[in-house]
Order: structure tokens, then sequence, then C-alpha cells
């Protein structure tokens, strides 16, 4: 399952298309703008196809149906419709990160961040309700870019509180066991809260979990 | 993924001829001692052939085989390969409980009885490492057995948590969402220190966890 990887990203990666061209790594990269804007509409048309049909089912003509491409265009960026979803893991992690780093960074202290992180990761979920799918499905279609998207995901979870640690925002001891527990949390949450049902605010899913991450579940 | 559900379950339950009775409520009942161990040793093979090979490239014929019954066996306790994967869906859940639950029973705390149940479910995972591919493949083979996996394990940990709260052993407002995260948190580290790799002990992980769910992880 997916999860943000809020790290503090540099200011071009926030960018829609330098996106595209991070998941080019597994296409090819567009030269221009013009090419970036089509590799955008048949990464955009990917996740819904691979999302609402699922790996085995979806057709490189309902990729490029949807993003009203040719099918020629589909083959300038991409190979195989193997490789059109591994871009698509690859930039739907990067997406997610994007959206959910600079909130991350707006916060005042470390806690404030994953209460932040929390919070920004279900809002963007409720938006894009087929990333789920389309993350675990790669577990079964492209086992490295889903052990890829958590091992880095955790890494710069473990970092970020790391680097918190040594400001004196959270305890001093914080690990990657921790990160793994805090990526845990949030991949469970954002499925229950954000794809599941949205019976509970993300802000009150946040506001709960960010207290329980800062003092604990013991009796006060 | 899975995780425990480590609920207190009656005496009975936690009989491995009892699991298979429950199993085969998507099968067919088996009726003598005899019959329970066939229908075990079909589950205990159909978990080896789906966790190696998935569901799509597993077989009948190669549950049988591997089992070491006949064909027509099979076919007294299981229709289909659908019906099969269904049951050990519900099987390895309630295996998953059934080992934890007794061990988080005879935890002096709630708090003890968290960290417990982590631990022991790490070790079951680490025994078990087909566990996550299978509970993982059903969201596409049969959602509704993911479906129900989930929610059935949130819904025991709110519940055991809430309990405990009336005891006093927690704080009073526990809820679901403490409880997804709790599952969520439980299913990345069993994946993580259980089926990825062994370089940390389940006891140094379920203590680093059990301090963060006591007192959080704010600076001291």
């Amino acid at each position: 399952m997916p999860v943000e990887r809020g790290e503090r990203a540099t200011p071009a990666q926030v960018q829609g298309h330098d996106r595209a061209v991070s998941a080019a790594g597994e296409g090819k990269a567009p030269r221009t703008e013009r090419g970036r804007r089509t590799m955008r509409a048949i990464l955009d048309a990917a996740a819904l196809e691979f999302g609402e049909r699922g790996f085995h089912e979806a057709s490189i003509s309902g990729i490029t149906r949807r993003a009203g491409v040719a099918l020629g265009s589909f083959y300038t960026y991409f190979d195989s419709k193997d490789a059109v979803f591994r871009a698509l893991v690859r930039d739907m992690s990067d997406q997610v990160r994007d959206h959910v780093a600079p909130l991350i960074r707006a916060a005042p202290d470390q806690l404030a961040a994953e209460r932040a992180g929390l919070l920004h990761f279900i809002e963007f979920v409720r938006g894009h309700k087929e990333l789920y799918r389309i993350i675990d499905e790669a577990e079964f279609v492209d086992p490295e870019s889903f052990r890829l998207h958590y091992a880095t995901t955790a890494e710069r979870i473990a970092k970020r509180l790391q680097a918190a640690a040594t400001r004196g925002e959270v305890r001093g001891d914080v690990s990657e066991v921790h990160a793994w527990a805090i990526m845990g949390m949030n991949v469970f949450l954002g499925l229950r809260y954000g794809v599941w049902s949205e019976d509970v605010s993300p802000e009150a899913v946040a506001e709960t979990i960010g207290d329980m991450l800062a003092t604990g579940i013991a009796p006060r």
C-alpha cells in the first residue's frame, strides 16, 4: 500500500513535469513541454485504467483511449504495459510525496509535521482512491517496485525522525522501527478513512494519532 | 496483509481441528477426526502452493500432490480453487489469532498485552512467511475476504482497547482510529522484521513499539 514519502523535497521536485521526468526513469524522458504533457496524460490515464481494471485486464489501448493519444505516442514513452505500470508506481509514490512534503516542511516541529503528514495523506487518498489498488498490485506484478516504494518511504521517515531528534523535537532514540510503525499506521488509516469510508474527518484522525504519537495511550 | 486478531478466543477455538471446522464454513465441514486431518493437510498444502506460486499459477493438483491426498478428497471439502483460497484466508486469519490470543490474555495489563501481541505476531510470521502473499493477494482474488479480515481484526482490537479503558489500563478515549493505527503498525512491522529480514529481534521491536504506545515519542 502507498504512503506519503514526505521528506524535504527540493522545490524542483514538487513541479508536476519533473514528476513525469522522474517517472520516465522507467520509460523514455520527454524532451519538450508538449512531450511532458503527453506523458502526464498517459500516466493519469494509466492510473484510471489499472485502478479500475487491474493489471491483467488493463490494456495499452484502454490507456491511450482514456488519454486521448495515439498508440504511437504511447510507444514513444513506454515499451510495454509492464513499463507503464512500473513508471506509474514510481509516479504515484512521487505524487504523494510531493503533495505532502511542503505541508510537512511548513509544520513548526516534528510532532506537528507527522500530524500534518497524515492529514494531507488521507486527503490525497480521498482524491486518488486508485492509489492503493495500484501500489498493492505491484507486490504481484512488479515486486521490486513494491519493495522499493516501502523501503524508500521508511528510510525517509527514519531520516526525518532522526533529524528531529537532533533538534530535540522527538525522543533521542527514534529508529527505523518507529519509521516502519508510522508508515504502517498511515497506510492503514489511509485505507480505512481515505478509501473505504469518509465517516471520520482527516483532521479528527490526524488529531487522535498526533496525540497518540506525542504522548502514547497510557492512562492519564 | 495479515495481522493478529488477538481477541480473547474461547479455549475450543485454539484447537487446530476447530480451525479446520471454522475454515470449512467456506468449504464442507468434515465429520470425522480423519476428515479433519485431511482438510488440515489440504489447507497447509494450499498455503504452500498459493504462497509459492500465487493464485493464478497455483493448481488444485499442485495442492493435492503437496498434501498427499487424492483429487477426490479435495472435492469432498472444496468445490474449486476459489473455494479453497477463500477457506485458506479465513484459516490463516484464525491461525494468527489463535497463536497470539493466549499470549495476549496472559499479559498483566493492556499495554503489556499489545507488546506481547506484536512480539508473537512477528514470531508467527517468521514461521509462516507465505502469510502476507496470501492475504495480500486476496485483495485481488477475493476482495470480500480481504476486507473482512481487516475489518474484523480492527473491530476486535478496538473492543479490547475499550475494555482496557474501562479497567483504567489505557486512556479513556481509545477508539477505532487507535485500533486501525495499531493494526497498521503491526502489519508493517511484521512485513519488515518477519518476512523481509530478521535483523532485529521480535523482542526488540516489541519493546520499542510498546514503549511508543505507552508514552509516545515526544522528547523526555
